[in-house]
């Protein structure tokens, strides 16, 4: 009855839900409180307030024909150049309304950006651990993945074995920093190197490789480090970005796609992409949300929020013996399993009414995800449990 | 640099900016005023003043997180239960939430929709003459469209030659009525027979066919006539819905899939569907917007705005000589072009700053159509102009 292409799909699916029902029934034997889920990337720091109030004054101020109304498919031109105004002040970038094209989210965004530049056949590079739902993205457009390695160490990518994933197919690099599932920043040295490399793989393949950088957890880096606006170091890169997690509002669907002028046909790119965001059926990005973007395009949720439950969580592991690399962004955490198959340590770890993600569900087996944006106390009671799980793989 | 599947898209929007900066132009030059711009299908009807409210009430009423944090990919399960009970109170039918899939508008309802059933090859028949994005979402799954005949006095379906259409490829029947272009309502017994054609069909050659109902028009029908709900003849009926005409919302991207019970593997549809909405990339209808029609969904903007313009425009281009359907729903008119050409009939009546599409844009030469969403005093003075254009051609 469905189409051949979703079979896959659904079989899969059916274990994550599996996964998820085992949740709510520990929920319902144990009491919400007692179960520990790490299992959801989830957003959950409070709304800031601004949002509320720029909904509000939105009402006032705008005619509903027209913030509830249709725009050009790429947004609302001043949201955009607020935006781009915005990203310039912050990065030292050199953007106009012209680079920014409202979307639907980022995962809309990877798809416009997948329909205006991928071919069927064509190669998407990713480096692993990933999140997995991009190879849906891909073959949305019969595009192939392939997986390039990273240290196990850092999971910095392995640039000899990256180089060597390039072909005359590739298409697309696809980036993910800060990180899902291993919070891992890539810090400015390795953004050059992988545009060099690409640089010198676009002359010797006489081809155009694109980076499309995903981050959706841009805002979310602590410690004050930087994360590198790759548009600065690689001419044909396009950025998705989403407010879910700056502005804690996954539900309302609301991002932008960058494509800068140093693009190759950017102009062409630009336009082939609004109407990719037509034709995919998204038409436009929500107008009330692009409005609302508009006067809180600097409001940020409280990162404490998620730094104080990183270092609780991270040092509470280690202080059990655990071994994990401490994630610098997003709010993930990409733990060594302590026996080789993940999936027993996850079932072991339900004992304590622990719930992680197996690595294999991120092409890295020999790991679990534990996502961090869960409240504080959840993490502090967890402890116990985690001490207990120590023990049975004697960890320190 | 761009996708090979996206060059014709491109090339076809190049005639259709054209047509648009055209249409700036003239108003730079004439005044807004003196331009009688028939060409876009822009709902203009204002917005209902309970979408403010319900908008301010439920900033009040709900936790930010919740409000704009993720949900179900099929929608909050409250709103799309509000959506069943009032479709079963008004046409009789006996939906619950498991039947209703939110969506980001129609048009990725669509999307949504041919992503869950539709394989590479096989066939979507769409009556012509019709809204050619639909090309566009069908050549997204790789599928083929098949235009099927209607009669050019009524725009009713050619029953004959629909079921001559339907072969071991057909996969999808895509009904749109109201119709854009033409304004027509299929009436009962057009969908009883379009239903009986269909079960013969499925069981002479043994598959599965689905109509999908793609009724963003179907509160804007006027006279009182009823538009029938197609669910309630034909088992296999996907429909797709949008609250872009009735509450006058385009921007917001907020719509439905009804997936009904007696549809075959209706359970294993609508979860496949559910997943379609979330790789395509639109993870899930925006929700505030979401929880805008659970407080507003009996809502409609005022049909009289619409009723209005149709009689003006109708009776004056009739008064002209000019040939035309009636239409019943929907807010726009299908003229027969009183020359063959009807791009050279376009072309004319530029002279006197009327625009209009021609119908090589929806499949149908010969005809142009005129959108009447436009304000009622752009119609009453555009007549001086029509009745100029009717002497060029020499109508009554």
């Amino acid at each position: 009855m469905i189409a051949e292409k979703m079979k896959p799909l659904m079989a899969n699916n059916s274990a994550i839900r599996t996964m998820f029902e085992e949740g709510d029934k520990m929920r319902a034997k144990y009491g919400a409180e007692n179960v520990f889920d790490f299992s959801l990337g989830n957003p959950d720091a409070p709304v800031p307030a601004e949002v509320k109030k720029a909904i509000q004054e939105i009402l006032e101020e705008e005619e509903p024909g027209v913030l509830h109304g249709y725009m050009s498919n790429a947004g609302y031109e001043d949201v955009r150049e607020t935006i781009a105004e915005s990203l310039n002040r912050r990065f030292g970038t050199e953007f106009s309304h012209k680079n920014i094209l409202m979307t639907v989210g980022a995962a809309s965004g990877i798809n416009v950006a997948l329909k205006t530049i991928l071919n069927p056949g064509e190669e998407v590079i990713i480096f692993a651990p990933y999140f997995l739902e991009y190879n849906w993205y891909v073959g949305n457009f019969d595009g192939k993945v392939v997986q390039a390695p990273t240290d196990k160490e850092t999971f910095y990518p392995d640039l000899d074995a990256f180089e060597k994933c390039i072909t005359g197919k590739t298409r697309v690099v696809l980036l993910n920093t800060p990180n899902n599932p291993t919070g891992v920043i890539y810090k400015e040295d390795t953004i050059k190197e992988i545009a060099a490399i690409l640089e010198r793989k676009q002359k010797e393949l006489n081809r155009t490789i694109f980076i499309l950088s995903d981050e959706p957890y841009r805002e979310l880096a602590y410690g004050g480090i930087q994360v590198p606006y790759v548009t600065k170091y690689y001419d044909n890169t396009i950025v998705a970005y989403s407010y879910s997690k700056s502005l804690s509002l996954p539900g309302e669907r609301i991002g932008y796609l960058v494509i800068p002028s140093e693009l190759e046909e950017s102009e062409m790119v630009f336009d082939t992409a609004s109407n990719a965001n037509r034709i995919i059926g998204c038409v436009n990005a929500p107008s009330l949300q692009q409005k609302v973007i508009g006067k809180c395009v600097d409001t940020k949720v409280d990162l404490d929020y998620y730094d104080r439950n990183r270092t609780a969580l991270y040092e509470g592991l280690k202080g059990c013996g655990f071994d994990c690399v401490k994630p610098e962004g997003a709010f993930y955490m990409f733990l060594k399993s302590p026996t080789a198959d993940e999936n027993e340590f996850c079932r072991t770890a339900k004992k304590y009414n622990i719930l992680m993600v197996p690595g294999t569900a991120f092409a890295c087996p020999g790991y679990v995800r534990l996502a961090y944006c869960v409240s504080y106390e959840t993490i502090v009671n967890s402890m116990e449990g985690f001490k207990k799980l120590a023990k049975e793989y004697d960890l320190a």
